[in-house]
């Protein structure tokens, strides 16, 4: 039996509108697949990004703020996402897993994630997230947010940018490989997890986006997974993606990739992190990391994907 | 060693404001508290209501929302709130033991709570919810949502009204029970849990809200606990409560409190939920329940508050 951490792109969630049925049925269809790859027999624990609703949550909690009712900060708007991806996802797992037969459960465990004071990132913040304001509205958001930091985006208007800092420690890893020893099935570390500082010993939420696939691989490196499996929209990594001499990865060696890597052939903000979160997780363990499709989940005995390996 | 369930009510989350700064600030007030208990070395999983937050949320998600950014359904923000004050709770609590050297961890689990499909609640809705509307408004929202119910509130406008069914099993409790027997901390069933029914062999979330002392008694039960300690503003229940000759409640059987209950002696949407709760996890199990206050939770094993016993 395999100890596998899945970790879903915002394809597992995508659906033609934002609303909470729509979302609902993407997340159904997608928890079919990854509900037969569990009955294989594997311990799986399952993570997601947050991207699109954190940002939606966010816009409706500035448009709907209020004096006696204030936006939330962005780690508790995460810790919400959380919650209700996990939910989703927790009822969609449980009602296939049933139906199937299948003596297991699900739960989402909200997940915090250490990442370091002295980040870089917290210099350079890049990720912009929320409303658009203009110039008056960004300086009066100022008067409540000192601590944020706005850049103008091209002509748009101000947002508030926050730094993407790497994750050190999961929190909750502890719980997690329990939860996993015991045959259940936890959703963790939803976006990426809620950020964490510690400062004098103390854990203090941080406005910040770690990159899913960066805590993906902490996050199986903490639970000590036998593999890494990142599912997105296509079947491999590719060199040369979307040219006429476009060619799939399929087994590949970790030292191979890493040069691939630095000839810069894969997309940044797309298969790129995906890279690098393999490499990080096969370089630490030895063990396997898997980059294929959503579709292909039930089919991993197969050798599909793109295998990487140490 | 016990197995105790603790119920929290809104005053360990209350602040003067309700920045999410205040709320925390409040949150680490009272896991002060709950970490003494907890270092007192019984397995404790803690509940805990989320009415003002769930309310303010609302109000936002309709404020903000947008065609192409629509409001969440009740059941997804019931979800979003676990996130949040889990989040707060865990933290706070993680803290605290840390401070103290106590080798244990909290994490909050997504938590959903079955009712019946049949519960007579969903013939009398009677909890209204989110934002008042004018009459115009309020068919517009119905367009939207069709099986949502509305009725008119004293003059102010319509409001949406869900019901408040009661908890028939706790869907996490196996996972709750793991959890405390591997000497974590489980924060579950927050707001009562997310109220879901069985239609079809699925889980389906549907617009209500349990009330946490009812959820908190039915997790007591499911998860086989030793004590459920609801803990509130005041020491003990009392009869005739803020009356000149008003009586404190200390140990008595549950008998007895049936009596009194139903003498009308304790204060709907107040008391009188909290003695029923204790009474039926007391009837059902045979073991303890005791209602004190907040500030007494590192005192239980000196015998404080109303302590009802079969």
């Amino acid at each position: 039996m395999k100890k596998i951490v899945v970790a879903l792109g915002g394809n597992a969630i995508q659906a033609n509108d934002n609303s909470a049925t729509a979302q609902q049925k993407a997340v159904q269809k997608t928890m079919k697949v990854i509900a037969q790859m569990i009955e294989q027999g594997d311990q799986v624990a399952i993570t997601h990004g947050n991207g699109p609703q954190v940002g939606n949550l966010l816009l409706q909690q500035h448009a709907g703020a209020s004096k006696d009712n204030p936006a939330m900060p962005l780690d508790t708007i995460s810790a919400m996402t959380q919650g209700s991806i996990g939910y989703w996802m927790q009822k969609a797992l449980d009602d296939q897993l049933h139906a199937d037969n299948y003596p297991s459960q699900a739960v989402t465990l909200v997940t915090q994630t250490i990442v370091a004071a002295d980040d870089p990132a917290f210099n350079n913040p890049t990720k912009p997230i929320g409303p658009f304001y203009d110039f008056n509205e960004m300086q009066k958001q100022q008067i409540y947010h000192p601590d944020y930091c706005y850049k103008q985006d091209a002509g748009r208007g101000y947002r508030q940018v926050v730094p993407s800092p790497k994750p050190v420690e999961i929190v909750n890893a502890p719980i997690i490989r329990n939860l996993l020893k015991n045959h259940f099935i936890p959703i963790a570390c939803g976006g990426g997890g809620i950020p964490v500082i510690v400062k004098d010993g103390h854990l203090r939420g941080v406005a910040g986006v770690i990159d899913k696939d960066f805590s993906a691989a902490k996050m199986a490196e903490d639970i000590n997974a036998d593999e890494l499996v990142i599912l997105t929209t296509v079947d491999h990594a590719f060199l040369n993606y979307g040219k006429e001499n476009q060619q799939a990865i399929g087994k590949i060696k970790v030292e191979q990739l890493k040069q691939y890597l630095a000839a810069g052939y894969f997309a940044a903000g797309s298969m790129k992190p995906k890279i690098e979160a393999a490499i990080e997780f096969v370089e630490k363990t030895g063990n396997l990391a898997i980059i294929t499709s959503l579709s292909n989940a039930n089919k991993l005995a197969d050798g599909v994907g793109t295998i990487v390996y140490n």
